[in-house]
């Protein structure tokens, strides 16, 4: 497993294709680096023995210990320690931990290009490429993100009616040994430090839709690539400069007739299976947030907590009550990501069908319980604010 | 175990002390018909072999096979199976199943008269006297309410400095063979159905409470004993004649000079245990929720769905996201009782000190994931009554 | 002006056509008096010389006092008059004074009327018509009620387009003295008790609809209508034999093959007035809640605060937090409906366009404002019943 | 009246009295050019004809015209005049307009000054010192800022008990000519850009509080205050450089030793007239909420319609239903409003009592529609920012 240390000198040896305010940055400036330490953060947890299982795991395709940031889950244990490392880890930055993109695609796209070859009849064999990936991917322990949101344009179109064809990312050309593509992903979280970016499509599709069903990873600075970054630091610390100061970054990728070698590529006109992608990442996804939105809670109930005392409020009934609205949410969120991990099975819902076998195995969490976590933890941002603010009073807001 | 014929036949020989509306009653009567089908579809159900199992526990005091209604809980696949078993019971009978506090009580008291009698150092024999109360409660299947709720009188004064000595149930006298309590229950549901009642304090209590940190458990129609029952049965139908109608009870019970022998009594003056005692029922309750309030939002979702669709308002966007809350509000509740199923363990959460081992060996489920799923579904009725009102329009109200 | 005596034998002595449980019944039977009694309290009222000016009007056609529930607002002052009656009114009943549907589909039709005929050049008569049908109406001191709602089938679909062409109330037939209709109202509250019937459209209406775009007034015993009532009566007081007891009923209104005399039409087949008049009716309705809403909060306020004192709960912030929120819910109610009346002007609100002059010159209540009072108000009473019961207790559901 | 160019240069004049990051800086500074921005143009849009009557008025002290937010209101007219001033002009802004707290104070200092002055029988001139402070604020046309907020230090305790003294600010010491006073002002908007501040207490006071019963109003570079100012600028536009660029500042404003001649104090000691004047500050700016609050809704809801535009979206009931969302906020905001200035009277709420005639006939705002107003707008923030996301997508957050 790589160190902190390691990913950074990396990063620093990459092209020069990411653009903030209008010029050329490198990707280990110091303007990123508080996302950076973030990331960094996996790497150095993983590291320490007492995290050992928790951070790391032991690769079914290789046998080798790796990053639990880089598995594929095979049974429902790992489901739940995902759901505790992930908890973990954010509750240690105070916010997002910013890997979970990576092994979410990686999860979803592992058990989809195993069905896609199989109804392919092996036709394809975007699961061996995957595959392949996925070890040089465990082994060097990279960060990866998921490119998904597309532009989208009039929202009212599909894909394939849209007045100009790349409002959704496509394949332009087809070669022998690769595609071309077009098309912009945005709002890329860390897509600015991360070494490969997996491309999965937006929503469902349909026949005509077969150019938008694509999916494949390349390196964040792949011919053809550009990307226009925000960066969302916090101002720094002036008075108490202690504590971990946690950084966050998207980029707008700008996908200009780019060329993917086959091994690369993981679904290509599919359109069923392309919708199936869509809505698997975003289950995996959902799972991850039965980890982290709790993690949020936790930050901001001791935030909370902390004001309270220091300003003798902290047994009023009012403050407690909304101290146990934010336990409330933090715990349901984490209870329906437990239950998800424990129902998880290598199957998914088929509406008016059931619960099916899919893929060649490994683990998915239950679907009806990530739905239901992320509907209520995504929806309570705004009120926990709310709650931070009615019990600190006005030094929050000034 | 009983069929519901003979549950009835029971009934109908307990001494006539239950009063509706100035009159005494007979406990078979058709009044309270409906009510006594709600708790005889756990009969019928548990004899059914497809619910074995699920339905039914092998005592783990006799080893004989029981009504799962009388268990106590030994695993956590038992405390999976409570919370399964009631939101299957509720979903048949479109509502509450009744027979839960009976099970909570009995789990409550299992564990309490246990530490009390550890504490007294054999002083005293609450859990023997328990175990046999207990044994015969499995073997002759009864069904057992829970009394709880004090009258209270002023809601700032603890029990000890209220102005009515009784406005708490309390321990009038104490005897060589037993003691003489005193005070009201309110609105104990199901009382007067039940062949036992299961008492129990309502608060926590100051050692100047001591004689309200009473415990024990009379037939229903004991002497000393009179029952002012509140019976809630819907309109009759009267256009379609089908389906199961739901009924259920409550009764104003009122101890007066009430004389209840030694070994009936589970705990008499330790108020801290009398403390825990209140707290723990409520807990073992909490955990019934996680199986009733699902099967009730079921049973409303259904509803609202089927009058969406007459309308042919189904896949309007308004509806579906309605439906959507019914579900939320249903699976989180659910999720929260799996998960504190799955934590359960022989122990309770001390406040500053963390979970601390309890009682003989039972399981208990997780305190935070009882109380989040709790409140969740407890604020949760106005909001499925509104929705329903919303879908269907006025014929709901009219 | 009536008496209440004098409107109970005027009901007495219509025809039996109102159907309860099957059977034809007397509208002066015991079983409709709770809501009789509600309506006899604009009677007794109005005879109050304190009441003068504020439940009496004086009628802008024959300069003759009248009950202010069957005036057209001739100003600001009017309208605020007539939201301070149905509030002042509401309390005193404690719940819905049952007769505003008749003003307010009275000022509706006056309107409307005058418009169809000023576009129709004179070709129609309908505002004379309903200004004769008006006179007798404020000179007899009738009830009306408004018949709206229709059965309306498959929701996706527009009246014309309907499988069952009477999905919709509609002319079936135009004869030289008038029109024969057939269709459903449903719901209709106080019909059974009601001298007349005011008859609008539910919705808007295209060309191809316009046969469903009719308006008119008849006895509520008219040949050809028959009545199915529901009757919404409390459970009779047992114990405290004191107060008012409020009563309400609807029925579900059935016309076959009615005829309805020309002077009795007020809209025939006008389709873009018809979905005017639908607008109309609701706006004029909506300012109504803006008077009887805040009286229901006052008493549900009164309520929970009396519940609560005897408690002595009245002083814990939790407590007053939920009173607190009660007050603000009914005072925006009433609020809105107050700057709705001072704005009020002879003029609609066209999407577009603006306010424009509409009318002979009586006053409407300005849209906005009618419009985020109803709003509010109308989404208040779940919450308003959840705060109920979480003052009181069990004893408010037991 | 001044020009927004003589107010700067005002400002530019002033004693450097104001750190910012540790540093003294000018007024003036660009750094506070946002602010002052938002400010100069209540000077702007009040030299403009078609605002004379709106954003000015005629003193009734001098009979000259003033700017509006100096007036002190003497009719429901200028009630109703200032909540549309108010709106008008944070529309013209985006966000708060600044300049209503010194309106507010000096109207709340008008109405307690007399009434201290009539309770000590002419022993104080208050009064009097107020209005000559009054005449110089109209006729130089000066900004005001309010500052009511102490540091409060242990919430549990009254002023009197806090450890130390001037947690709230009190007079320390009375001479012959004058108060000195001690204690922080937190939070205060806009002090470090007007002229003058206006202190009033924070909260109910008892009779051993008397010290912390103090009103005044001295420049904003008085000898013997500091200002800590915050700066809320926005990120400086980088694309589309139009529009008008809105900007708040707030102060932590420290009184040393702080000499007050009494010509500039409007109340010291009068413990009960402290409280009063604590409430009727809040409660003028409760109505300024009215005013401020719905301008913001109007321009979220402008922002969100937008974005809904060019999304294709605006058409989807979702969509629609949160817009609607917004203006029923908004309105229900300024129908409280709307109501309170339209019954507001020369009288205050004494609970128990109800309405008594106050100060020396000036106009008060209706207190129960103040407060409902404030109640609704204030907890609606959170909501509409979630809206604003919703519909918008991640474009917002990123
Ligand atoms: C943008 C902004 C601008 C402002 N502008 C001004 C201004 O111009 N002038 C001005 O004077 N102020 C201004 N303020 C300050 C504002 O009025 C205060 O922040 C507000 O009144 C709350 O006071 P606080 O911050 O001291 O919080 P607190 O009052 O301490 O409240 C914090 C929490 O403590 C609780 N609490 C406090 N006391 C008790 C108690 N006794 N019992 C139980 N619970 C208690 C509260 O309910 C709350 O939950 C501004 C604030 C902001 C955010
Ligand atoms: C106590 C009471 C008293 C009443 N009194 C009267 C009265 O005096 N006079 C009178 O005329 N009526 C009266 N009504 C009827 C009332 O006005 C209607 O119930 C109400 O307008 C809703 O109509 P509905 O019941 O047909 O429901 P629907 O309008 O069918 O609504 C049911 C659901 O379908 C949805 N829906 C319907 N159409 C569409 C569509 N096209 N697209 C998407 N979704 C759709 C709605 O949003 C809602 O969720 C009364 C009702 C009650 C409860
Ligand atoms: C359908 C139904 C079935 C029931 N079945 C049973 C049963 O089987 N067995 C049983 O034992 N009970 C049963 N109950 C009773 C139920 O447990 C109680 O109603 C509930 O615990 C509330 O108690 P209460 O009614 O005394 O209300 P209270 O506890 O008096 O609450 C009323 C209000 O007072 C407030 N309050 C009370 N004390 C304080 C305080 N010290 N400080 C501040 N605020 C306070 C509360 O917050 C609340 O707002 C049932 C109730 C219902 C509705
Ligand atoms: C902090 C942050 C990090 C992110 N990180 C990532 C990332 O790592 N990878 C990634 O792929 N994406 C990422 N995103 C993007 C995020 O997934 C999208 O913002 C989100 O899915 C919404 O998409 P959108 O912004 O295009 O909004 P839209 O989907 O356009 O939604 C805007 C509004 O339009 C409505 N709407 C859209 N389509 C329809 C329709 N057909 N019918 C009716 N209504 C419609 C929606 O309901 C909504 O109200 C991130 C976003 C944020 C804020």
């Amino acid at each position: 497993m790589r160190t902190k240390q390691q990913y950074i000198e990396a990063l620093s040896k990459m092209r020069r294709n990411v653009y903030f305010d209008g010029q050329l940055i490198d990707r280990a400036s110091e303007l990123q680096m508080d996302c950076i330490n973030v990331i960094g953060t996996t790497y150095d947890e993983a590291q320490k023995p007492e995290n050992e299982g928790l951070l790391t795991a032991i690769s079914h395709l290789t046998g080798r210990k790796i990053n639990r940031f880089t598995h594929i889950h095979q049974s429902t244990e790992d489901l739940h320690k995902k759901q505790d490392m992930t908890r973990y880890l954010c509750q240690k930055v105070g916010g997002c931990i910013q890997r979970c993109m990576g092994i979410d695609a990686a999860n979803a796209i592992y058990n989809v290009s195993y069905e896609a070859d199989k109804q392919n009849n092996g036709a394809t064999s975007y699961h061996e490429n995957f595959k392949k990936w996925l070890i040089r991917f465990q082994d060097e322990d990279l960060i990866g993100c998921c490119a998904q949101t597309d532009v989208k344009g009039d929202r009212m179109l599909r894909p394939a009616d849209q007045p100009n064809p790349s409002s959704y990312l496509r394949i332009k050309e087809r070669l022998a040994d690769g595609i071309v593509v077009e098309g912009c992903k945005l709002h890329i979280s860390e897509a600015s430090v991360a070494d490969e970016i997996l491309v999965v499509p937006t929503r469902a599709l349909r026949p005509d839709d077969a150019d938008y069903a694509v999916s494949f990873a390349v390196p964040g600075d792949w011919e053809g690539l550009k990307q226009v970054v925000t960066i969302h630091n916090l101002r720094p610390r002036e008075v108490y400069k202690r504590g971990f100061t946690p950084g966050a970054t998207d980029s707008y990728l700008i996908f200009e007739d780019c060329f993917v070698p086959w091994e690369r590529v993981f679904l290509a006109g599919e359109y069923l299976h392309g919708s199936v992608l869509a809505l698997l990442f975003a289950l995996f996804h959902r799972h991850s947030y039965s980890g982290c939105k709790p993690a949020i809670g936790d930050v901001i109930l001791g935030t909370a907590a902390l004001a309270a005392e220091m300003n003798n409020i902290h047994r009023q009934s009012h403050v407690r009550e909304k101290l146990a609205e934010i336990i409330m949410t933090a715990e349901l969120g984490y209870a329906a990501g437990y239950t998800a991990s424990d129902l998880g099975r290598p199957e998914v819902y088929m509406p008016g069908v059931g619960f099916v076998p899919y893929g060649p195995g490994s683990y998915i969490p239950h679907s009806i319980y990530c739905n239901v976590g992320r509907c209520l933890t995504g929806e309570a941002v705004f009120r926990e604010a709310e709650i931070l603010c009615d019990i600190s009073g006005g030094v929050v807001a000034t």
